[in-house]
């Protein structure tokens, strides 16, 4: 908790909710009659709205990026470190919208929410929604914000595939992609661990198919175990044995069950955390998600041809110890959009985080991110300019 | 099932159980007033029971490691392709002796056997043991036996830490070391795993604690989920995407919790089929020995002080893809054993199937070992001859 607002934050910020009633056809041939979704915005947009930069969240995130919503609050937003007044992500130039996206337990209409055609909340009823339905909402989302084009948008991981999406689906929309420790596609190891993670949940008895609310239940165990498993693959080896190594909770082996190695203690308390904070079924929607993209799908799995009909510039950035979305992964990417014409910028960091660098205030990373985001910038005054 | 014996197997075999009524002390403060040991030897003792080879079993492994027990049988013993009549353990040369260890469920004393002072089943009463213990319960095995001294003692993984402990604490008792895809102590990304997968177990209400035998219970979903992560774990990343890709069930996507990738089903399939043949007790006290594993907390984190003691012949082979013991583990005990000025030979094997590897005839591998063991097999026929 901030005793005073750092000079760098976007201070106390409060979520808006918009009401979208134009019905929304899902990829899973679902209609959405009617939806919500929560949102922040940090900075100001400028009078020709061309500074708005979209966020785009991963996983586990929300529309809370930045600053924080009280003075209570122990931390602030998620990628607070990259986004603020003279951050990488700058608010004295940019007008940043986060969102949460549909589906999601934050806000949005999603599996926690009440379903109006029933009165219940969804639950598990919750369609199946994929990144290209999140895009189309949150295309939704800029024109009731009067947001034409973004000057750019940016995510990390699940949050990369948006901005992927994006730059093919609404080509005119934006100015540049920002694509963060993501791949093209998941590969087989990825999906394998999904389906671990989604099956530590189903098989929880607590999680009653998926209406355990409407049972006054929460599958804590299989939520919690998802979670153990998603930080082992979210950390480098490096960075768990520089953290814990195999320090131990007692002087000598207990030969038992009990907590043995640090480690232990800390899987177990982040998987209980994350269960007070986290919907079941939003956390297996975002792991389906994460498993259907696949652009490629549709044009023989050329990547390039997918890619073609983009007309951002594009800034692609992966961490040398991620495994789960490993550097070559981007690499992917990038050479596609090389093959395919694209002008796109690259940076391989240095981290020893694993996944959960693209989180970091890493020095390189925020340097490259500042310095690709200052010449966005520069084009936008150009354009102010010459109005 | 083999229609003929291959020329090149072992053939039918038979398991052969030993009982032991010196109580054995174990690590973990307790002892075991008796208790039995199931093996299976393959090839013959010779005269001066100088061509020994014990074979030390991993994780899920048992004393079945070569030949079949009846014609009915669909597959041979788990290292049937390296051991046999001219193989890389070579029966016309070496007596194999291959036993399922203490707290194992393949007919040695474990959590599944009767506890005579109880007569009730162990189940989670069973000590836990370690790799010291079993190293122990082997030297007394070789006794029975008539073994003073192996040519070689061989094992893989949780086996190669066993062949490692042996070369410490009984020097005199093996000429020749042969450590595979193991690691001097566990990482601390490897005991996350393991934590995992025992909370998976725990976590299941049909696991009554570790006695759901009494309970008429078997914990499948616990231990499916546990085997589902080993899977990923033991597989390489490229070498699951050779095997399944993204290889769909349907044409197109169903938007739903069945299976949506082939790689979904493999594993469910796998995790299922493991829980009719593996005892949960007995995995969770597997991945425990595995944690405790440290030879060198006793000297300061020293490993070539404590492998000091070691008289063998030592051979350590790795494999490239293998993530979960990588070939830098392997690396970590080579530069110790020279750093204490032994005899070392070492192997990087380029190979495609991650931790798995281990168990597959990949030819450089196995001509690797059988170089190794024909110069082990030289220096018994110049005893031999000697004598």
């Amino acid at each position: 908790m901030p005793d005073v607002i750092p000079a760098d934050s976007v201070g106390i910020v409060t979520p808006q909710v918009t009401q979208f009633d134009t019905p929304l056809a899902l990829s899973c041939g679902q209609t959405l009659s009617s939806y919500q979704l929560t949102y922040e915005t940090y900075g100001t947009l400028n009078s020709i709205a061309s500074n708005a930069i979209l966020i785009c969240h991963a996983l586990s995130g929300d529309h809370h990026a930045a600053g924080y919503h009280a003075m209570s609050d122990r931390k602030p937003g998620w990628w607070d470190s990259a986004i603020g007044p003279g951050k990488a992500i700058d608010t004295n130039i940019f007008f940043v919208v986060s969102l949460n996206n549909l589906g999601g337990c934050s806000g949005s209409t999603g599996p926690t929410t009440v379903n109006p055609d029933t009165g219940q909340r969804w639950e598990a009823d919750f369609p199946l929604v994929t990144v290209e339905d999140w895009v189309e909402s949150q295309a939704r989302l800029a024109d009731k914000l009067g947001i034409q084009t973004f000057a750019a948008i940016v995510g990390g991981s699940l949050g990369g595939m948006q901005v992927l999406d994006w730059s093919t689906r609404f080509p005119t929309r934006l100015k540049a992609a920002v694509i963060i420790a993501s791949a093209p596609k998941l590969s087989t190891q990825n999906i394998a661990f999904n389906e671990v993670a989604r099956q530590s949940i189903r098989r929880d008895p607590e999680f009653c198919d998926g209406h355990y609310l409407q049972n006054d239940s929460i599958p804590t165990n299989g939520l919690g175990l998802a979670r153990m498993l998603g930080h082992i693959t979210y950390l480098s080896d490096d960075a768990m044995g520089a953290k814990f190594g195999r320090q131990m909770r007692h002087d000598t082996y207990q030969y038992n069950y009990d907590i043995e190695f640090e480690v232990e203690s800390y899987l177990r308390y982040q998987g209980k955390a994350f269960t007070k904070r986290f919907d079941a079924n939003t956390y297996m929607l975002m792991t389906k998600a994460l498993d259907y993209f696949d652009p490629a799908a549709h044009t023989d799995g050329d990547l390039a041809a997918a890619l073609s009909k983009a007309e951002c510039e594009f800034l692609l950035v992966s961490f040398t110890t991620d495994w789960r979305f490993s550097p070559e992964r981007s690499e992917e990417i990038v050479d596609a959009l090389v093959k395919a014409g694209k002008s796109v910028a690259y940076a391989k960091i240095e981290a020893t985080e694993g996944h959960d660098a693209f989180l970091f205030p890493i020095p390189r990373y925020m340097a490259v991110l500042s310095t690709f985001l200052t010449r966005v910038a520069s084009h936008l005054t150009e354009k102010t300019d010459a109005l």
